[in-house]
């Protein structure tokens, strides 16, 4: 067919198609495609007549090879696979590596399994990495515990084409056996083991990559990502909702080593899609900010292809996929054709090419177990009038640990409405009915006075996704916690005792099965009556909370077992009568 | 060990590393090596009191990966790969891509299997392409025949690494099934299909590489090499024996594209390698021609690494094979000590790390099968008085067919010693002992007059290896023939009836089981001599004479079955008493 003697499908001419081999832009080209792979790219003068099915002429607009995100964790969309898909493509996203990290957290085997079969046969190429650390430590309650054995069950799988960000780099560091079985599964299997290691360095970070950890996209130092490139990883530049690193990491980028970076974003939010995109706006942004057009694009298209050992993708070449993504321009990076497989799926605002979503399973969709909850269960104890307190940070996930004298009642509870700033936070174990409830107090997540018998309460809590829910009263925070374990999970809002707002999120408590506007509105509606209740600045309510609970990032936390001091890495009690902290 | 807990193998302190991924140098580095893997890379700062059993200070000279020969056939040093290792190691080559190509046309599978065995555990990683096209064509009698099926027997092999190059573009661009079949087999095996597709281009080089064809070595011109970088394709940088491209070449490497190209000697002499250097030499006339010398290094080590799948080798990284090269500096590029699998096996003048050889099998010891030779079986009838004569071109492999008057006898047989300037060439099937001569007609290889009495002959002859011999004599022709037969294969000359020089080639008359001095002197001798006989300038006597009965190199050959004309792709008759070109 590239030689004309059988018509191909499709003709792409006048187009000028981004080289990502050679980082340049070749003008006037035609491209062949048949069996949804690329034939031949050559000047539309060496091929005036195209023996195809279907010819298409690009007006000299630009051709570039879909784009990848080279890390995203899809839950955080709180979308289902195929709805975030859905949301993506448009952006000219035909391929993403999916850490299903969350659903791995509740749902364990069965829940990558769900991810796979949801990702099916998708215009947008879902491959996944399979999650290294569930459960995040030893002390969680999590859903599932996924040792090398149970990995290994299906690290073979074609489209699991890495093991997900090694996060437990003391561990791997301190010659944990189960990680580096499960990095040596991977390694065997001919798959890449991916990397999480922020601020690393010196003979750590090279014990971490010898390991064979090839990737990290937790660093935005330049000098840290020098490291990682001599040392063989892959630097990801991370561009998600929460964080943003491309700015300070693009003047490590030359164009000597621009082979070995990618884009991705990690974590993002539905409405961050819609309004502003996916790994095109990164590219948009890049070369706003002096990034060669063709180095940027070659950064999502090749690079990641090349990190992952992902054959025949990544380029507009004979042999590759026909995944192509037709720009306007290199400048704003919109594109007004998308083709997936050889398949035009975008064509201006039509979508084509999903089938119908797949059937979740039932113990997907009916994953919350969550124990009777008595009326009194949430009764804080502190005999002493001096407690430990939990101080969020504005802008950051790093809280402080405090001690300070807080007014209880005449049973030695937290009196919380009488205590001015503080709100109480429960984490309520969800997975097995365990009645677990671990319980501390907050301060900086709410103004004084407001959310007057008010709570909020998310099934969303990372890493082990159990209830969380903060509020004013005991009564608030139980409806806003049992409204969401009769929803399957989702996200809750109560105000003046009762529910104002929610959000259900049936998919294991984290991915809704509606499409991103109707997420993205849910979610605004959420935030919106969170902050006029009185949230703090620098704080988002709900992704705040979410991190309430993951006790790798310090310094004071709480799971289901309790406070958790993450600097001392043990669990200890809310009540400080013991401590000799001076109170503030 | 890399974290000090342990002692390592060995630690180099300050070391300037060549970072392949930066492509950049890194000053004063201290390296640490345990069990043949490199465990860090770190500023020797860092790493004061390396935890090392042995610590080798590098004094700041430059220590780069071990180099790699990206394509070469090892059968073109007429060494053994023991002997040829021995030779390449001191250059700092610590890995080659050989394409057992000659010894499969004489021995197929079985001489694939001995080259396999006879390079295994040395300390240059030989790594082999499984060659694609035995025979070059239809026409030949070689001793062995490799279909798909029979390439697939072998190519799993750990230390198969490719399909070699697929030099029948014209059947893959026909869809010759086999073929195709063959290249398939390699990409479902996880394994590149190498390319030598000479002037192929536009079309034509799309439908070659959508094949899956990845890399072309027979390039030079600028031009070209774009249009393969764009369709995928690495190119090598062919700096052998024979052709030399590199200065052609360097105008099309930038920064952006350096990642697609690699280096390669593809057919090597002894003599070259002991005189010049191997890829050593190439980086320095590479650098010294303006290449930035870290991407020189990277296009030597990395690249051929990253285009062949090969992991863990390259790069001086943490998790690489230990693979080293300590060189003076990095403009001439003369290594000091070499270190293979973290073992050191140059050190000045001192080579180490060699079992001893494996036995050759019989089969490949005793390759030559040739019938008896008849007292009159190089009577060359010319009834008409004119002949087809092939004429060399100086300085070339393209012949010239030319039609002129020759003197014959009065049976009506050349009468070679009566025509001046010319000789006869015969080409004698010796696989099976076939009884099957070729004969033909040379003009320019030898001046008139001279080589009274004498002839040359040879057991190389591309591709199909039969003894190949040119001479002004008919019993002289016999004498070298039946000597080169009677020494198990090898080169010999005849001069005045007697033979004077003669180099056996035991190992499937293609190799010898001397090492590369020896070699290299035997066939100085020969080459002297022959030029004293008078071989014309611009030929190679041994060379050239290979060469006469590759059918597939334009436009007048002989092989065993007679005079080939290569345009036409067919046999034709000496006698041209039908002819009507022009006599000359």
């Amino acid at each position: 067919m590239a030689l004309g003697r059988e018509a191909c499908d499709l003709a792409l001419i006048h187009a000028n198609v981004v080289d990502v081999f050679g980082r340049t832009v070749l003008q006037d080209r035609t491209v062949l495609v048949a069996g949804g792979q690329i034939l031949a790219v050559v000047p539309s003068a060496q091929c005036p007549k195209p023996n195809a099915k279907e010819i298409f002429d690009c007006q000299h607009r630009y051709l570039t090879p879909g784009l990848t995100d080279a890390h995203v964790h899809i839950e955080s969309t709180l979308l289902t696979p195929e709805n975030f898909a859905r949301a993506v493509l448009p952006c000219g996203t035909t391929c993403v590596i999916a850490d299903p990290h969350e659903i791995a957290n509740v749902a364990g085997i069965s829940g990558i399994q769900y991810m796979l079969d949801a990702s099916e046969n998708l215009p947008v190429h879902i491959l996944l990495a399979m999650p290294s650390c569930v459960p995040c430590t030893p002390f969680e309650d999590a859903g599932a515990s996924l040792d090398a054995d149970a990995i290994a069950s299906l690290m073979g799988h074609e489209r699991i084409c890495a093991l997900g960000e090694v996060m437990n780099y003391p561990g791997l560091l301190a010659g944990d056996d189960d990680l580096l079985a499960k990095v040596e599964k991977a390694e065997a299997l001919g798959k890449v083991a991916d990397g999480h290691c922020p601020s690393l360095s010196g003979l750590e970070l090279h014990a971490y990559a010898g390991c064979g950890i090839r990737a990290d996209h937790e660093t935005t130092e330049p000098d840290l990502i020098r490291e990682r490139i001599e040392a063989g990883m892959y630097v990801f530049i991370r561009e998600g909702s929460a964080a943003q690193g491309l700015e300070q990491m693009l003047p490590a980028v030359n164009s000597n080593n621009a082979g070995r970076f990618c884009f991705c974003t990690d974590d993002l939010h539905a409405e961050d899609i819609l309004s502003s995109g996916h790994i095109n706006s990164i590219l948009a942004k890049a070369v706003k900010l002096g990034l060669p057009a063709a180095t940027a694009v070659a950064m999502a298209t090749l690079n990641p292809a090349q990190c992952f050992g992902l054959a025949h993708r990544g380029a507009v070449a004979p042999g590759y996929k026909a995944d192509l993504v037709l720009m306007e321009d290199l400048v704003d990076f919109k594109p007004c054709m998308v083709w997936s497989d050889g398949a035009c799926v975008v064509n201006g605002s039509t979508i084509s090419g999903f089938r119908k979503p797949v059937a979740v399973p039932e113990e997907i969709l009916h994953s919350m177990h969550v124990a009777e909850l008595a009326p009194d269960c949430l009764k804080l104890p502190v005999p002493s009038g001096r407690a430990r307190v939990i101080k969020i940070n504005p802008f950051s996930l790093v809280t402080d640990s405090i001690v300070m004298d807080v007014i209880t009642d005449e049973e030695g509870n937290l009196a919380t409405r009488k205590n001015k700033d503080l709100c109480k936070i429960a984490v309520i174990e969800r997975h097995k009915g365990l009645n677990r409830i671990g319980l501390g107090i907050l301060k900086g997540y709410f103004y004084s006075g407001l959310l007057l018998g008010g709570a909020v309460a998310t099934s969303i809590s990372h890493d082990s996704h159990n209830i969380v829910v903060a509020g004013r009263t005991d009564e608030g925070m139980l409806l806003a916690a049992r409204t969401v374990a009769e929803m399957g999970g989702g996200l809750c809002m109560v105000r003046d005792g009762k529910v104002v707002s929610s959000l259900s999120l049936p998919v294991a408590g984290l991915m809704s099965q509606e499409g991103a506007e109707s997420v993205a509105k849910g979610l605004k509606v959420l935030e919106t009556i969170a902050r006029q209740c009185g949230c703090c600045e620098g704080v988002t309510p709900l992704t705040t909370l979410a991190f309430m609970a993951l006790c790798v990032i310090p310094s004071l936390k709480v799971n289901t077992r309790g406070l958790f001091d993450v600097n001392a890495f043990k669990f200890v009690p809310v009540d400080a009568g013991d401590d000799n902290t001076d109170c503030i």
